[in-house]
């Protein structure tokens, strides 16, 4: 009973995949000017945010691939935003991702998904509980940027364009 | 290559009801005056927010296993505040939510996952998107709360407690 699967791997990736192109759009549609500034009771910027998930999504890959995890706190995009201080720096760190995970596609549709890891030298868990982790992080931020955007007076993308 | 597993049924459903877990503490933090009057940027209350989420849960999974589905907008819960108005009486129908989801559990285990449906009678689709877009759908409103929660100077659960 237990043992019924229920996604693939190429369903699971693709699943993410669908995440990051909506997030990208949502990204996209956030004030050039607001992105790096704008908050709401003291939460991070959008662009800190995103920040956040386009690092985890690209050293997240890198470090499933190779076994060799970068402690995620030293990473150049994720604690200086003095790297990345612009809308088109962001999306382009963002789509240098995508490109990233295409070329890797092969080695992560057969990874072992069970295999324990320590992701980003800190987090031990199971390979498929970690990858979860991040995209549900990635939709829970991405929802937070949903309020700020209605909070702009900006309509976010429908939350089933996944395309 | 394509059909390396990721996940398990249990584990899939565990996954889940982790993320229930961690919704309903978000609701706990909610304060009782605000759940269903505060708003940001035009969007529905919290309070509203969550009437879907859980309506989706139990219809949800009252859909997947008997195969029969109500029409989403003509639930009462979903479509009228009038018949939960308070704190209280919303996780109430969170926990029966909860209680039938266990009641319900070896035959969610048992889903033929890939089989077509016609969820709520409009969105067609396989039960496993289906059922991950409920729980994206959950993730995403939870995120949107926990930014109410900031701007009304609370702070969240962790992101990790479900449990």
């Amino acid at each position: 009973m237990t043992t019924v699967s229920v996604l693939t791997a190429e369903q699971f990736l693709n699943h993410w995949k669908g995440h990051r192109s909506l997030t990208r759009k949502a990204i996209e549609a956030f004030p050039e000017e607001e992105l790096f500034s704008y908050s709401i009771g003291g939460m991070r910027t959008f662009g800190e945010i995103m920040l956040e998930v386009v690092s985890i999504a690209y050293y997240g890959v890198e470090g499933v691939t190779t076994g060799t995890w970068r402690n995620i706190e030293k990473l150049p995009y994720f604690t200086t935003e003095k790297t990345i201080t612009t809308k088109q720096q962001l999306l382009e760190f963002w789509d240098k991702t995508t490109a990233y995970i295409d070329q890797e596609w092969e080695k992560l549709l057969s990874l072992d998904f069970e295999q324990p890891i320590k992701s980003f030298g800190t987090y031990e868990n199971t390979i498929y509980s970690s990858m979860l982790y991040w995209i549900d992080n990635e939709v829970h931020h991405r929802g937070q940027g949903y309020v700020y955007l209605r909070a702009l007076g900006i309509t976010p993308p429908f939350f089933w364009e996944r395309f």
